[in-house]
C-alpha cells in the first residue's frame, strides 16, 4: 500500500466499476453525490475492527468487505428502505498487501450489488490494524418503519436465518470441524440479510415495527419493546431451528441461546398487524402484549438479551 | 466506557442535543432519516486514528471532536453545499474515560453547530486506540461545484488561511513556545473553515471549480487542473502570509513551503470567470492557463505538492 500510494489505491478500487442511476457524481470529488427521489433518505452507520469484528486468520478479505457492507444495507433495509448507495472509511497498515485490499473491495462491491447498491466514495488512511467504516444510505419505500410502532396484538414475525452466526462463531472459537459445519461458518464470515424480504413487500402490506437483528433477537426485540412501550412474547418452538441441532450436539452447546441472543444474522424483525397473514418470506414467531419486556413463552427472560460494544465482549471473535 | 456500556453512552451522547429540521428521525433507531429538499444531497466520509492524525498530548477531546467535524464539513462545502448532518463512527480502548468523550461529543457538536447540522446517528465499538469516521451530508445550493470545470482564463482564489495548520504542527514538533505561536498552534488543533465564504455567496455568482484545501493548496489545485484539462499558475506574492515569518524565523523554517503545501487548514480554492469581481471573503491568488499541472510564478513546481496518505507520513503528527 505504501509503494502504491493513497490516490493510486482509491483509482484501483474504483476501476470498472459502475456507480448505477442512484449515484449522480462519484468518487474523485470532495464529495459524492447521491440521489434522493423521495426528498429525505436513511443513514446508518458501522465501524469494523480487525480481532474484534473479524479475524484475519478466520475470513477472507473478500469475507470481510461483504460482512461489513451486509451490516450496513441491513440496518438500511430495516428502516424499509432500498439502499442506494455506500461510503467506506478505511484505515489499514502501510505494509497491506495490494492484493488483499482489492478482496476486500470486490467483497464489497459483490454485497453492495447484492443489496442493489454503489459505493459513492471513501477514504483512505493509514492505522496500526485493520478497521473499516462504512455508512449506508437509502430510499424509504412507502414511510421509514421505526422501532416505536409495534401495538399490542400484533404478530412477531422473522426473515432469514436465527443461530447460524453465532452458531459459525462457536465453531471457530472450538477449533472444530468448519468443513462439516460450513453453512454456519460460512454465515458468520458473510451474514445474508433477506433483502427481498423486505423490499419485494407489497406496497399494501403494513410493518408496524422493524429491526434487524445485529445485536442479539431478544436484545433488538427489547429496543422494540422499549420504543413501542409494549412487551414481546417469544414462542421458542417457533424460533428453534433444527438445523442447529448437530452443532450444538457437537461442540457441548445450546442452540437455543444461539437463536435467542446470537446477533449478527442480520435477519429482520418486525411486527404486523394481527389482521394480515404474515407475508412470504417471513415466520411468526410470538406476539406483542401490553406491558414491558422481552418474555419467552410467556416468562419474562431473565438472562443475557445479546451482545453490548463494552461489556467484555465474549459474543464477538475471541483474542481480546 | 466499559461500565457505562454502548447503549448507555450513546444516550449520554445524544443527550440535551436540539436535532434540527434536517435531521427527521435522530438517533435511537436502525438508521436516522435525513431531509433532502432538493433531491439530491452530497456526501463525504474521513478517517482520523490516533497518532496519526491527531496526539492526546497535543489536542484536547474537544479540539479532536471540531477537527474531526470540520474536515468533512469543509469537503461539503467544497460542493456548494450547505452541510445538513453527520453521522460518526468511533472505535476507542474500553478504558477511556467518559469525561474524554463527553469532550470529543461536545467538540463535535460545537464544530457542526458552527457548520449549520446536526449530528443524527453513529456507532461506538471497542478499538485498540482511538479512531474516529465521519460522514457529513449537504444539500447543494444550487447544482454541485465539482473540480472539473476550471477553465483557461479563470481567476483562482481562496478563502482562509493557508500554512497556518502546517506552521501550528512545526510548532508543536519542534516543542517550541505554544503560547508565544497560540494562533497557529490553535489553527492546527482545530482548523477552522470559512463556511460563509462560500455559504453566502449570492446566488448569481459563478463558481467553475472548487476544493477545500485538504493535503495542501499545490497538491489541491493539482487535482483541480487534472480534472479540469488545464494548467494553474499561482502567483507567491499573493499567497505569502506575513502573520508566518515570525513563526519561520524562529523554528528556521520557510514559511512559503507551509503555505504551498502545508494541508490541513481547510480553506476553501476555487476558480472564478476572470470578468466577474473576486467575491468578498476571497482573494486573487492566481490564474487558470492552458496545458497542464501546477506553476508557481510561472515555473512548472517540481517540489512535493502536499501530503499523500501512504508517504511516509512526515507531514502530519509525528510519532511513526
Amino acid at each position: 500500500m505504501r509503494e502504491l500510494g493513497e490516490f493510486a489505491l482509491i483509482a484501483r478500487m474504483n476501476a470498472g466499476r459502475s456507480f448505477g442511476r442512484d449515484v449522480l457524481v462519484g468518487p474523485g470529488d470532495d464529495a459524492a453525490v447521491v440521489a434522493a427521489p423521495t426528498g429525505r433518505y436513511v443513514v446508518s452507520t458501522d465501524m469494523l475492527v480487525q480481532d474484534r469484528h473479524f479475524r484475519l486468520d478466520w475470513s477472507s478479505p473478500a469475507d470481510i468487505g461483504a460482512k461489513a457492507i451486509a451490516q450496513n444495507a441491513a440496518d438500511v433495509v430495516a428502516m424499509n428502505a432500498a439502499p442506494s448507495g455506500f461510503v467506506v472509511a478505511l484505515g489499514c497498515p502501510a505494509e497491506t498487501p495490494v492484493a488483499f485490499v482489492d478482496g476486500l473491495v470486490d467483497g464489497m462491491w459483490a454485497e453492495a450489488t447484492r443489496a442493489g447498491a454503489a459505493i459513492a466514495g471513501g477514504d483512505v488512511v493509514r492505522s496500526p490494524q485493520l478497521v473499516i467504516s462504512v455508512t449506508a444510505f437509502g430510499d424509504p419505500r412507502d414511510r421509514p418503519v421505526l422501532r416505536s410502532g409495534a401495538r399490542a396484538g400484533d404478530t412477531v414475525a422473522v426473515a432469514g436465518g436465527l443461530g447460524w452466526s453465532a452458531a459459525g462463531l462457536a465453531v471457530l472459537a472450538a477449533g472444530a470441524d468448519t468443513e462439516r459445519f460450513a453453512d454456519v461458518v460460512a454465515a458468520h464470515r458473510v451474514p445474508r440479510p433477506p433483502y427481498a424480504a423486505v423490499l419485494e413487500l407489497a406496497p399494501a402490506v403494513t410493518i408496524t415495527a422493524m429491526t434487524d437483528v445485529s445485536d442479539g433477537l431478544l436484545a433488538d426485540l427489547s429496543h422494540i419493546a422499549e420504543s413501542s412501550g409494549v412487551a414481546v412474547d417469544i414462542d421458542s418452538a417457533a424460533v428453534a431451528d433444527p438445523a442447529l441441532d448437530p452443532v450444538a450436539t457437537a461442540l457441548d452447546a445450546d442452540a437455543s441461546r444461539w437463536v435467542l441472543t446470537g446477533g449478527e444474522d442480520h435477519a429482520f424483525a418486525a411486527t404486523f398487524p394481527a389482521d394480515i397473514p404474515v407475508p412470504p418470506g417471513w415466520r411468526a414467531i410470538g406476539r406483542v402484549r401490553t406491558g414491558a419486556g422481552v418474555f419467552v413463552d410467556g416468562a419474562a427472560w431473565s438472562g443475557p438479551l445479546g451482545w453490548e460494544s463494552f461489556d467484555g465482549g465474549e459474543r464477538r471473535v475471541a483474542g481480546e
